[in-house]
């Protein structure tokens, strides 16, 4: 079946946000860790991880607007601003559903990791929590942001400081084996998927 | 195990760079299709396909500087400024070892469509082409670029102008069932995966 512009056009909001949020394929889940001047851990779910380098290692994530009408992600953005850290914890199997209920709307002075039931883990000198339960962690410092104009989200960017995985998931040669770490991947705003390797392939060549 | 910022520096480049690709999780794997003022067709592989906004349906890719070391992504970044159009097309499990094989680095003159044996397909007006084999399919035109200081890569935004999905994936609520049109998930920069489903959560609430 195709789809015209026009026709997502007359989409109604929710099934059009539901599709679009698919279309790219599989995305990573992500627990965002921050703290901000009021002192309450943050912890908010995001699809947006994009990796855009590795010498120096930097990874994006997008955020709606601070204005917008979403207040888990305003939290991440103004806390990331407050203080120039935060954490990207993978979603572990046996974690899910409380990942996914950080995404409900919990009022200023909730922190989502009481809410959950998940337990902040403090490394210094890294001025955001990581995510005891989760087995892959990110600590980050914010390195600059680009307020994208066509709709009026944000890329923050930041880079690793240092890297938190599990025992025998990393080889000599670099491989991090996400199933073994139990990682799961994420299909629109809602479907949490478990892996199965199909292919492993060579450098490509002529 | 924990890599300190020292840790990971000191790392070679290429463990190092296999490393960071990986560690944001689970990533779509696409192809983008462009053609050049050459009239050549091309076709990358690429994994930072980023959801940005689905009204209007708004998304990004990360491309390498036009005068950086890899000439495949600077062929896409080329030929999407010369038209305004470009595709983006889900790698499907039949097709993995073709789409892995577009990372090659195939001459100006050679098509990369030809050279791994996938098919183009042409849909006016849209200036790109599409992959046939590929069962979910995104025609795209180029809204605005971000130049990204901190490592001179670059967001490109396209925008949503068609999908083409197949028959039976989509529901009338907006769930795009990416198991059933076959679509792959990618980590790092080899590993290709099938997946299944673990949990499928409902919007959460307080």
């Amino acid at each position: 079946m195709t789809l015209t512009l026009s026709e997502i056009e007359a989409m109604s909001r929710i099934p059009r946000l539901t599709l679009i949020n698919a279309i790219t394929g599989y995305k990573s889940a992500n627990l965002i860790g921050s703290i901000g001047a009021d002192g309450v851990p943050n912890l908010a779910i995001f699809s947006s991880a994009v990796h855009l380098g590795s010498d120096p290692a930097l990874l994006g994530i997008v955020t709606r607007p601070v204005d917008g009408a979403i207040k888990l992600t305003r939290h991440t953005y103004r806390n990331i601003h407050h203080n120039g850290h935060f954490t990207i914890n993978h979603v572990h199997h046996s974690m899910v559903e409380a990942a996914h209920q950080t995404s409900a709307p919990y009022p200023d002075e909730v922190s989502e990791f009481e809410a959950v039931g998940l337990t902040p883990l403090w490394r210094d000198p890294l001025k955001a929590p990581y995510v005891a339960e989760s087995r892959i962690r990110i600590g980050l410092e914010f390195v600059e942001e680009y307020h994208i104009k066509a709709n009026n989200t944000i890329l923050m960017i930041g880079r690793v400081l240092e890297l938190e995985l599990p025992d025998g998931c990393l080889d000599e040669a670099g491989n991090l084996d996400l199933k073994m770490a139990g990682s799961v991947a994420l299909s629109g705003l809602d479907t949490y998927h478990d892996t199965q390797v199909l292919h492993r392939l060579p450098y490509a060549r002529i």
